[in-house]
């Protein structure tokens, strides 16, 4: 028989591919025989960089990147085993860790690293470009990561605007001419799994802005400048992105990335079950095994485990979910595919020894669902 | 399908029949059509009473006794459904629990409120008195326990030896005559899981009662204490209880009762799996599910899922067992019968709110386990 084993991380304990590994280990203490292909997923949240060059055998390449405060910091993005897949995570560049608490500050910041990661990207000979936006530091509307490409943004002055979210408020003039040439020929996924328009009350600034440290005060400023740099891309670039579903994630950056040639927002599981092909894996397996690290209500929205589930049911296919922690409220994915859910705990314990166990119990579960399943009736 | 669901109690959580109740909801919140037979078990330990009234359909009936320490106190005891059976657990009377800590000393409490609950149940009329005899705060080789029904030990002043271990040394004289006439009809099952004799190094006094209070002194006194009086039992009784194994379960409760005419030690949960005719239920079940609060490797030795999984086995019965945590070391109890086993932990918490929690982590196990019971293949 052949089981397809196809988790997301589970975040502080194990990568995907090492779920996958326990999983396939645990099973096969019982069923010896049977074919385990192992695909460490993602949701284009933390961990996609990993499991992405884990499911293709890839590789990770460094490169030095402005910071959101514009020191240079080095950041990593992922060439895929065929190399013809860049895997980007904006936190990489951009992300908010990379801002003490005391510092953070959406006026200033700005994702003009996550342009060089891209950039860096081309250098590589990438035909496509996979972009996670999670867990960014900045609202400035992918401004700096435009600027990082060749756009050129303007004061009255003819002074570029510098960075920061602040700064779109004095554009006047936007020149978009002189952007990279080669994103002509590049694929741009953006893994998206909000819908949030640029501008207003569930805007970038109004609902993202609060966790990277903005006051009211400067969301209502945020918003303001972001609502004047769409009028200015709509002026000189004839498009508006003010009211695209998706143009508020990650600050704007969903908003900014629209305007370069081949960029579509997806979502971030879609974008990641497409690049590993999982529906080629799963077509001829007898059942499908996914999970992550915490199952819950919002599991239905965009997360890995239902994203697995849904290619599996395309097939027919059964889906156990292995996982971490299963809250209250996580019956809803049953109607997303999910067959059957286990937790993996075994005991009440520090956190911090549940997650060194986290192997150790992953083996344990799926060795006991494998005798479940295999079990005479 | 028919489902036998025989589960120990999850202890400081459930009771045996709530254990059984939860896996049966959860179940059916699946697989609505199954006959599901609840059948609450126990080990002859905590909860042995409760478990069997409630299989049974019996009731609890309150005495007075004589606490380990001389005071009165009320006690209860079980009568079985058919009223032919009475449920008696040691430690109602004798319990290393109602003697408060600084005042325990095995030199002096006395197993007599467990004679004087047997005595209860005589007058109750019933044929057999099944006794688990664990968590006892006495040493006294079940001397208490045999004066409540009859016996009579004189020191060399003709005078009663009074209560206690170290009261033994001073037997001269004892008369079995004066036991209880009724005990010559009624089987008394003694649940016992221990092999310990009375005597020596392996013996009551030298494994048990350091739990109980006694320091190294008082070990080697009650040691020699009950060296005697297996001699004055070998003179006025003709029967040998020191190297008898078992003997030494319960500060020689299991010798002591070996005194009485239709007693025998027994493993405690063949003694529940006989009571409640398990066997009967599982012929003709397609699935056994069991379950105990904790399993590790201990659980091989005498626990109730091992038992059922005995039963279970004897008819080709497939077996899981659910339960409230599993130790590293558990996979011994495959061997003994168990085919899968799941832990019911959903989240990290504190242990009053698992505790809390025990009958929703329940009914989720059970309705994900017959999820995948059910699983097209």
């Amino acid at each position: 028989m052949k089981v397809v084993i196809a988790p997301d991380s589970f975040k502080e304990s194990l990568s995907a591919k090492e779920v996958a590994s326990a999983i396939a280990e645990g099973w096969q203490k019982v069923l010896p025989d049977t074919e385990c292909v192992c695909i460490p997923m993602a949701d284009g949240g933390e961990g996609t960089v990993q499991s992405l060059i884990d499911a293709t055998k890839g590789r990770l390449q460094t490169v030095e990147v402005t910071a959101p405060l514009g020191n240079k910091i080095p950041a990593a993005f992922g060439i895929s085993g065929d190399r013809n897949t860049a895997i980007i995570e904006m936190a990489a560049a951009s992300g908010l860790h990379l801002a003490p608490p005391e510092q953070r500050n959406p006026l200033i910041t700005t994702s003009y690293g996550t342009g060089e990661l891209i950039k860096a990207a081309l250098d590589e000979g990438v035909s496509k470009i996979i972009l996670g936006i999670g867990g960014s530091a900045t609202n400035d509307a992918g401004a700096g990561m435009l600027q990082a490409l060749g756009a050129v943004f303007l004061n009255s002055g003819n002074q570029s605007i510098g960075f920061g979210g602040s700064s779109l408020i004095h554009t006047t003039y936007a020149d978009f001419s002189r952007l990279d040439k080669r994103l002509q020929q590049v694929e741009i996924e953006v893994a998206c799994d909000v819908d949030n328009p640029l501008c207003g009350e569930k805007g970038a600034s109004a609902v993202f802005g609060p966790q990277k440290g903005a006051t009211p005060a400067m969301v209502a400023e945020l918003d303001h400048a972001l609502n004047h740099f769409a009028d200015i891309i709509f002026q000189y670039k004839g498009l508006d992105i003010r009211h695209c579903s998706g143009s508020g994630a990650a600050g704007g950056m969903g908003g900014g990335l629209l305007t370069l040639p081949n960029a579509t927002l997806k979502s971030g599981v879609q974008i990641v079950v497409e690049a590993v092909n999982l529906a080629q894996a799963v077509r001829d397996a007898d059942l499908v095994i996914t999970g992550e690290g915490r199952m819950d209500a919002q599991s239905v929205h965009g997360k890995t485990p239902v994203g697995v589930a849904g290619v599996a049911k395309q097939y027919g296919k059964p889906v156990i979910a292995i996982v971490g922690c299963l809250r209250e409220d996580y019956e809803a994915v049953y109607q997303a595919g999910i067959d059957a859910v286990f937790p993996i705990i075994r005991q009440l314990d520090t956190l911090e020894n549940v997650l060194a166990n986290g192997r150790s119990n992953l083996v344990s579960a799926a060795q006991n669902i494998a005798k479940l399943y295999q079990m005479q009736r």
